[in-house]
């Protein structure tokens, strides 16, 4: 293990948390708050670290998939170790772990929250909760590789551990011009819905508030009731928005690049697009006459269906009592998640497309044993290895899953809590069912539960296996 | 598809069928009930039909993995169909879809039951409706393959099709002998469990009916609360049979050659136990002071979760009552289920075992990506297809728990009573949480519900892969 290139990444990482924070402190001097003062301290604070962390060079510059996993998680234990620091300052989230579960579901872009009433936070930070998401959205070290120079072999190894799904396509042949088109795809769309969205007459900063939660599909709220008390004219540029997010970017590449033959082919758009269209068609016709016209009915089913199935997590209406069969369909989009490569969370749909072709394959194969397929996706072989780490990611997924709603539930609440609490932090959704639904938060559970929740959504927001291999007694020796 | 051999089989099962309902009619005769006249003419009509269907002899000897399937799963459905004749006839399950539930559910060992009242009951009516967890334990087919001369290339795909695990493992060279050598085992564990229910003084009918649905993990109970009205001793004797008929069979032929060492090699018994250990420890915890003393406790503590991990499904205590953690535990025993070549459901210990491994080695792979490491169980490699089908098993169970979930919440019964009805069907098991809990039964489910479920419970016992099969448009194909 390479610890000096790490020590240097992690303190490029404190200065950029540095430059974040800046914003906070912006806005608090725009609107005279006071509580921007523990932001300006934190700030600085980074930057001295920072400087000091990256004044001896690395001694060797050996950096392989190990170190990349490693950097990645760590640097995102320490964004929400030191981003949670401001709100115990100014006593918004008087208790540290509330503070770092708020700032790590804001990175991990899950938005389960521990604060029941919105009102106690300042309007910087407020910002600083929200642009969380955005932060995380994209993810910081993309971030880091768009901007520094840096050089060597270590470009691949952290875009592979930071980038959300199975594989990770190079858009142009260079990591760090692929990471600048992403980011700048990311920043135009955002753009585009606080355009939209002050035109449904919302104020500037609950536009741009509200476009960086839909962006990095995090589904923090600004007021108690999340998204229900806007008019129904933003709430549908909000459900617009959050399933554009949802799409696989590298689509959108190929429609810039007018490449529209490689987009047509997208599978996973395809699928994306029908589930979300069949299941918002299933809902409507299991709530009909709840909201009073069926296309009252429709808009909140597709509000519901595309803030669960990207992971957003904002809510219009409490679907906590909706009848079982919707609350069924929303369970299974949990778990389906987004499209790779999107700000999305979940299992993501190219990943269960490939699982039920591997399906379809296993029978063809049990009925003739001597048959070799290979599983196609999007008119390609997929390669095997692509294939083997899918099957293998269930079963940790399955194993994380099991086993933290196990230690969650000593905290002895009911099955349904506890079994969509872990369920919608590990796909980074944030509301789940029962006492974590809509209407609720995640503040009355354990320290312990809270642990775990946090690394369920660290987990799930950097794909598991990062965040695993910090456990593993190898990945620490020479 | 060979149709011709299929219905020849199909014809045998018919004859076994009826062999099997003469007991139940000998019952009605000594106890002079006249429900047993039913039984008798279904027994005329199954000679009758399966008679005519074997007259004509196949036209063709072809007999690939294919047809092993299918005939398997149609055997199945076919005993299922005709077992439940005789319930409908005398009255005691008036509704066939009802009966169907009880009877599939009886052979493929859930013992999840749609009666209310076990007084309804004659006695020869009981004890067709327990004997066929003692027929489904082991399997028709194998017993087919164990009597009859049956040549030819199919007997190992049937054994394949029908027996539980990952892989089949020849005992002896010929698949006839190892039928007949398994069956031994069964038959004399059962005889023994007999004879040790009869010393704690429980009458032969009840001691003979506990110990049909003991060893085929079953859990039908003669009476209205399971097992908590039988003494201590009894209830002993039954826990600890569950937990002998829920290890590997090849174990106990490796004891019987004394070849202790390959017994003591197994991983997956000692795997087994060591889970029943460590589960009992924690719940006897959990559950601390509820039962007067600290034996009471881990008495009902081992008592549950042998009956849970063996998919057994008896119960002595109402742990739907118990607390959150000691309910977490036991959905999880549910899931992980016995030993593969044992009687017991489930996902089998060695799948996990394999599944484990497969994380260690991605981790390792993830870190090293050109090292390529095997899996090794009790010494030897996992050969590759193996570990392939577990994965993949993985992925249809995920699938079809999913989607059978999915269907059943239409009913809109709360969330814990719908993922663990399921849980408990597919894994046979008997009962779940909430509703279905202990103290419940599944009587109120809608028809749609119970053919899922009834799915779901052929499809764990025959280990998903041919019930699926049926349902794929090229298995029909010529």
């Amino acid at each position: 293990m390479n610890y000096s290139i790490i020590r240097y990444i992690l303190s490029c990482v404190l200065e950029f948390e540095a430059l974040f924070m800046t914003l906070p402190c912006v806005v608090a001097l725009i609107y005279g708050e006071k509580q921007g003062f523990p932001f300006a301290i934190v700030v600085a604070a980074c930057l001295l670290l920072g400087e000091i962390g990256r004044r001896i060079k690395p001694k060797s510059k050996v950096f392989y998939a190990k170190e990349g996993f490693v950097t990645v998680s760590l640097s995102w234990i320490l964004l929400a170790l030191v981003g949670a620091i401001p709100f115990v300052m100014n006593g918004e989230i008087p208790n540290y772990l509330d503070a770092v579960f708020e700032v790590a579901s804001g990175l991990t872009t899950t938005g389960a929250s521990i604060a029941s009433d919105m009102a106690v936070f300042s309007k910087c930070g407020m910002f600083w909760r929200v642009f969380t998401h955005w932060i995380g959205g994209m993810g910081v070290l993309v971030l880091i590789l768009a901007i520094l120079p840096l050089s060597g072999s270590y470009n691949m190894h952290i875009m592979r551990a930071e980038s959300p799904g199975p594989s990770v396509g190079k858009l142009v042949p260079k990591v760090r011009s692929t990471a600048a088109i992403l980011y700048g795809i990311y920043l135009v769309i955002t753009c585009l819905e606080v355009v939209a969205l002050l035109c449904t007459g919302l104020p500037f900063y609950d536009s741009l508030l509200l476009s960086f939660s839909t962006a990095g599909t995090g589904g923090f709220g600004l007021l108690n009731d999340s998204l229900a008390s806007y008019s129904y004219a933003s709430q549908a540029v909000i459900t617009v928005f959050m399933i554009l997010f949802g799409v696989n970017f590298s689509a959108y590449f190929f429609i810039i690049r007018r490449n529209f033959k490689d987009f047509f082919k997208n599978e996973e758009v395809r699928w994306y697009l029908i589930i979300i269209f069949i299941s918002a068609i299933l809902i409507t016709w299991n709530i009909r006459g709840t909201f009073g016209s069926l296309g009252n009915d429709f808009h909140q089913a597709i509000l519901q269906v595309a803030t669960i199935i990207t992971t957003t997590g904002f809510s219009s209406a409490d679907f906590n009592i909706w009848p079982e069969f919707s609350k069924s369909i929303l369970f299974l989009l949990m778990l389906i998640g987004a499209c790779a490569g999107s700000t999305g969370g979940g299992f993501k749909v190219s990943r269960v497309i490939v699982m039920i072709k591997s399906v379809k394959n296993e029978i063809t194969t049990a009925m003739h044993p001597r048959s070799v397929k290979k599983i196609h996706m999007d008119g390609k072989i997929v390669p095997d290895n692509v294939v083997r780490s899918i099957r293998i990611y269930l079963i940790i997924y399955v194993l994380i899953y099991l086993s933290s709603f196990l230690i969650v539930s000593l905290d002895g609440y009911d099955f349904t809590t506890n079994f969509t609490a872990v369920a919608a932090c590990l796909n980074n959704i944030g509301p789940g069912l029962s006492l974590v639904g809509p209407t609720g938060n995640y503040a009355f559970f354990s320290g312990l539960s809270k642990v775990v929740l946090i690394f369920n959504m660290l987990a799930g927001r950097l794909e598991l296996l990062p965040i695993l291999m910090l456990f593993h007694v190898k990945t620490w020796k020479e």
